[in-house]
């Protein structure tokens, strides 16, 4: 993709996030991007991730990429629903309230999972982005997160 | 503590999960006791389970703790619900079905978290388990596991 992450657009301060800063070298870097109406991001487990069943994830993964894009997409919504351009104003940060996520069915960790996140609902300072984890093609978990703007 | 930790006596096969298998180095390895009625467990955070705001812990971290010391609190108490030692008998193997957490105050990385649960309900082969999760006695986070019992 030629898209910039939303998370590219966050300053050096608040790059620090173990699932999702940019300059966080132990952490799990991950990148979401518009994808039409939809966000999207892509992710391979390492395979150290294992779950409590070999050659699964385990959901404590699945639960963190959840709430990271989630945060990520409630972030880039926000200033896409003010007219705000990231390029030019790095995106509002958002912290998460509430994380929900229903496991569907195991997860493989051989393969590269895609989440998508879609906003349910913008309302004052809290966004609600309901969120899929897929691998190959099949959703294995299905999530929730409302995240709340912090203060400028 | 002189009591062995729900974990330990999981079989070696599935041992192996990032969040609480002992035979994961790279993982997170948390240790699970019964406190009375209550599970507990302690973690430390490592400096790099930063979130977006330097200082405080990532919420995924917070989210797998709370799953796993859930499921094992399932599993160490279906055990003792059943009258089953685990000495004798390993326990019974859970998987998450759902997780819920209410990320209510931020939570401080330099400190020891405490992480409590109580079994709320035992129906079948589904429990749930209520989790808290603590630093220096304050609540930083909620959660609710719904746990299933795997066949065996």
């Amino acid at each position: 993709m030629t898209q910039k992450a939303f998370q590219d657009y966050y300053p050096d301060e608040f790059a620090t996030c173990y699932g999702c800063g940019r300059l966080n070298q132990h952490g799990l870097q991950i990148k979401s991007y518009w994808d039409g109406e939809e966000s999207i991001c892509h992710f391979k487990p390492r395979p150290y991730h294992t779950g409590g069943f070999p050659g699964y994830v385990y959901g404590g993964l699945i639960a963190s990429l959840i709430d990271c894009h989630g945060a990520g997409t409630a972030s880039a919504a926000k200033s896409r629903h003010d007219g705000r351009d990231m390029e030019t104003h790095p995106p509002y940060r958002f912290v998460t309230a509430a994380l929900h996520v229903d496991y569907v069915a195991p997860t493989p960790i051989d393969e590269i999972l895609e989440i998508r996140g879609s906003v349910k609902e913008i309302k004052g300072r809290k966004i609600i982005v309901a969120v899929t984890l897929s691998a190959n093609g099949n959703v294995c978990a299905k999530g929730e997160v409302i995240a709340v703007q912090m203060p400028e």
